[in-house]
């Protein structure tokens, strides 16, 4: 044993541990631990599922104090309001602890660490080595730990020396005594990993025994792979055209048909749109954008004074509630937020510009749904409604947004082209269309190849063949359309009198701008795009898992090789923090990795990681697909942690 | 000059940097980064709005590449497609570079530097201290920098030595230096910061000028400080009783009204919610849980097949499309995600359990809406539904849910006790609730204080008054119902078949449970648990800002401190990470601190940091009022970050 170790447990002071797990403890630490003098430790491990209910309002950081209570037994006996009213105290005395976790000097790694241990105690020396061997500033953690098959997460608590002067420093001993002398089953602990391990196989059976939290493939919620046979009779049609994306999502089980032109985004395509949202919900606030959330709901009247309730026809969802008032379930949102800022009466133009939006369901009574979600009868969209105090500031928060746009579409790496387009139902004066270009487009642009002149067909006389620019012959393209600005001007200020107090202290109507992004349809359009008749792919930034990891199959020459692929799981999301949540575990063993590999060229993985022959070379070798290259190669454990070191995850 | 700098930029190579620049900057360079024997340095720098569209689909991690445009000026006349070329160039040559931005060393950092300076020479030399000082992963990297009040995003590659043997390196340096003699304008970026200033004041109105990315509170979106007679008038009522929730969202401009029962959410409601989401996602990952997105248009047919089509009566919005096909808004969605499952014909048993859940806005048609957020007719829901193989594990799978539950609320510092409950028209065999007990609660609880047992009154016979479990007395209380949990059995997959294949080889019925959390629900509760009669509180977790920091007033004896608290707002964001986006800077400094003071108060950011009298002192002493304990101390900078370091951000 480390000399010196003595006065960090001193057999006078009640410690959790009895004296030969003390012992066999201690020594674990680090010197750089154990010169922060650290006068006493409480572990507290809970057991998943057995979170004991906190009965009083006890607030502060998030992670919660549990007690222990292992198997059914509880360690301690400390209720939650004596342990708030302790905190309390604590803050009362202790001057400058601010929170009640300042005292007992709480942090959280948000790190998982993830180790194969046989007993509770070698977790517990694991985790107090990570900790030790963490920045000073890491004097607590909680850590979820994986044994025996079963995962436990452990919560420490260290009482440091920052309070060990004057009478505020003697009560805090007093009372971290008192609780260190409630916290005396520990006996419970160095026996009870075997009480852990029966849980194990019902209560994670969705998570493979001894494998913690690893992401299965055998687990993940997705209909069988179907043939283009079935996908029609899903959709309901017996020949009828779909697009290559419709098809893929469906096969893939990407999506699922609900009703005509509804669909059931299934878990793949959520993770890819919450993706998408992110980026575009940074590349809105870098602009100034502000998140708002208006109700589907939309009571009629609004929609009788810009006089849509009738011009909208029959594109319109309607119903009545139950005391006979109209509603429209809202496709747009003109309407609604104009009579929003409106409500705000002393508006001041030094507060304008807002830039409100939302990324919220909308809904089209489509007469013919027709290419999966590209279009939909519901579905989502960023709809952004701006506020300006004059037509110049309209028009530069008009040029600030279409930027906005074109810095989105950049990083998913999808080329937009941004053309002049009619003002439709929406009205206003100047318009444009952001168009994907691709055959299955129903959009019909106009590009000149002189003076970068574009334009949705239906802008220009039917009978005009050159650019109205320069002259030069038009290039005739189709495109899908992902997003839409429209200069408003004070269409609809003007009728909710959305005002605002201008620079003469005189009322004066706002001027708008709305702007739109097709937020299903894009991701719907990338695939249209990116892949290719059997495979899907995805912009990078937006794949739903960036990893797929496949182990040799059972029973192979190779499967000794299993081993090294979990083992590289592990170095992973240990190594590249950004990835966790993000590498799959392709466990279907049963099958060969040739048919696993078929599966996630199909579902376009951006990198499938394979454990074969040459993982079983000194130093191993694995086969790394990287499928938005079309490049193979086969690296070491360092080659593949540096080449996903730079893979970007939104 | 240091020696040995020359190598590094060798006059024999068309340097993007004239000599003259090239001298001022390089002795910039820590050893550190000299030590990297760095060949040579490409900078592109872009002005937001100046994005160059990628007009080939050229894909890679996000951040994009983006060739330099200053003022209207190109830099450079490479084009995207020439740029991909020159990378697949590199890609199939260098065999071990796997991305095209491998070659590149391509990284972004996500660090936002805020840096006051005035010339774009600074930013850059700026930029490079700043990558020359970093880790040496990051070789590359884009950096936001602001310059005479207006904002520039620098985006660095280094051309690196890995490839400095062999062909592949020799053909490497051969389009390097292509691609560098093509950048050769960098003159005008020596002169540009004028035309940059001029883009400033128009361009970044809704910034400051000169303060980059501050949040400002004068920019926020949210209607005026309501009074209470003025809440009523915009609900519409006249007396009506409201509670304390309602009254303080709708007063502090949290949240607005759209049609009864239905609210626009504002800014700082979204921000909210989104963390609330983001929590719900945690816990609902941590078991397994696996998310989906069902459509809110919900065919007629289904909820005639569990004949609920009649017995939900007029709760059920139903409305009908213009083929005449009647459908239903989902209040819930056992029928659709039963028939989802039942839809996958070859599942297996070693698949289960499923666990899937969604966050969508539901859709109740209440008799009499009222309690603002608590009971409206169109809300935020998290439903999750679950299929087992048997009715053990379908209870193991409920016991994990509800402490999945209780884990979430603990983490919220919210009180709440499960108690068992009606079915109602979910039907099932098992039911409990979760309730956060408060007066305006509408559920009668009765609560056993000797044995822990727990009931919604209605479960029991209304004569009883003792406890069923050890026949003491009952206590009673109120309590607002936020989650709801139900063993379903085979109610629901008998009705739409949902089968999978068990152990023996035979079809057999998946065992469901269902499980609802309140989204919106929990936000207006917390606050009706959390807040004073005047004063907004949430969960520390879920605050939309954790900190507002307050400038003295304009003209003030203090005013000389504005500068400090503009500089600690850099600080803050600067040496404490997860606080980026969440420090709002009241910039009305035509109000007193005071008053300010009194708005902050009701809004209830977690910390409150006022810079007056005594930020003058030697070191400045900032007043900060921790509003979740109440508690007010005065700390220098270093005492403020140390404080927030501790705050955790979901
Ligand atoms: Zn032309
Ligand atoms: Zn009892």
């Amino acid at each position: 044993m480390a000399p010196g170790v003595s006065h960090m447990c001193p057999a006078s002071r009640a410690s959790i541990f009895p004296r030969r797990h003390t012992r066999a403890l201690w020594p674990c630490l680090p010197t750089v631990f154990r010169s922060w003098a650290i006068k006493e430790m409480i572990i507290f491990v809970q057991c998943p599922g057995e979170v004991v209910e906190a009965p009083g309002s006890w607030r502060g950081p998030a992670e919660g104090l549990r007690l222990l209570k292992v198997g059914g037994k509880h360690l301690g006996d400390l209720s939650f309001p004596e342990l708030r009213g302790i905190s309390n105290l604590f803050s009362a005395y202790c001057r400058r602890a601010f929170v009640p976790w300042d005292v007992l000097m709480i942090r959280g790694t948000h790190q998982v660490w993830q180790y194969k241990s046989r007993t509770l105690k070698e977790f517990i020396s694991f985790c107090i080595c990570k900790i030790g061997g963490c920045h000073r500033s890491f004097i607590g953690g909680r850590s979820v730990l994986t044994a025996a098959g079963c995962q436990i997460t452990v919560n420490t608590y260290f009482y440091s020396t920052r309070f060990s002067s004057g009478t505020s420093a003697s009560l805090c001993q007093g009372v971290m005594e008192g609780l260190l002398t409630r916290c005396r089953a520990l006996p419970a602990l160095a026996t009870c990993s075997h009480q852990l391990s029966q849980y194990a196989p019902q209560r994670f059976h969705h998570c493979a025994p001894g494998r913690g939290k690893r992401l299965m493939l055998s687990r993940m919620f997705q209909p069988q792979k179907l043939r283009e046979d079935q996908v029609l009779s899903l959709e309901g049609r017996s020949g009828d055209l779909t697009c290559k994306s419709q098809r893929l999502m469906l096969q893939m089980g990407l999506i699922h048909p609900a009703s005509p032109g509804c669909y059931h985004l299934l878990p793949y395509t959520v993770r890819a749109m919450e993706k998408l949202v992110r980026v575009i919900d940074q590349e809105m606030q870098t602009i100034g954008g502000q998140k708002v959330n208006m109700p589907s709901l939309s009571p009629a009247e609004l929609w009788r004074a810009t006089k849509r309730w009738d011009s909208m026809g029959r594109e319109l969802l309607r119903l009545r509630d139950r005391h006979g008032k109209d509603y429209c379930l809202g496709p747009t949102h003109e309407e609604a937020i104009t009579a929003l800022v409106a409500s705000q009466k002393t508006l001041s133009y030094k507060q304008l510009p807002f830039l409100l939006y939302q990324v919220t369901r909308k809904f089209r009574d489509e007469p013919r749904p027709r290419f999966g979600l590209l279009r939909g009868r519901e579905f989502y969209m960023k709809d952004m409604y701006t506020f300006d105090s004059s037509p110049e500031a309209a028009q530069l928060t008009y040029s600030l947004v279409c930027d906005a746009y074109s810095s989105l579409f950049n990083r998913l790496g999808l080329r937009c082209i941004k053309v002049q387009a009619d003002v439709g139902s929406i009205g206003g004066m100047v318009s444009h269309e952001f168009q994907l270009p691709v055959d299955v487009g129903e959009d019909r642009l106009v590009v000149c190849p002189s003076c970068h002149f574009s334009a949705n067909m239906e802008t220009l006389d039917s009978s005009r063949t050159n650019c109205p620019a320069c002259q030069g012959p038009l290039t005739e393209t189709k495109g899908i359309e992902v997003g839409h600005t429209f200069y408003l001007g004070t269409k609809y200020s003007s009728i909710f009198n959305a005002q605002f107090i201008n620079v003469h202290g005189k009322p004066s109507l706002a001027e708008m701008g709305c702007y739109g992004l097709g937020v299903t349809r894009i991701l719907a359009a990338a695939i249209e795009v990116l892949s290719t008749e059997d495979c899907v792919r995805w912009p990078g930034l937006l794949a739903p898992y960036q990893v797929c990891l496949i182990p040799p199959k059972k029973g192979s020459k190779e499967e000794a090789a299993a081993e090294l692929a979990g083992d590289l799981y592990n170095h992973i999301t240990e190594a590249v923090p950004q990835l966790q949540g993000e590498v799959l575990l392709d466990d279907r063993t049963h099958l060969t990795i040739g048919n696993r590999l078929k599966d996630a060229n199909k579902l376009g993985y951006p990198f499938v990681i394979i454990a074969a022959k040459r993982a079983l070379d000194d130093p191993a070798h694995f086969e790394v697909w990287c499928q938005n290259t079309g490049e193979v190669v086969f690296l070491t454990r360092e080659g593949v942690l540096e080449l996903l070191s730079q893979v970007q995850v939104v």
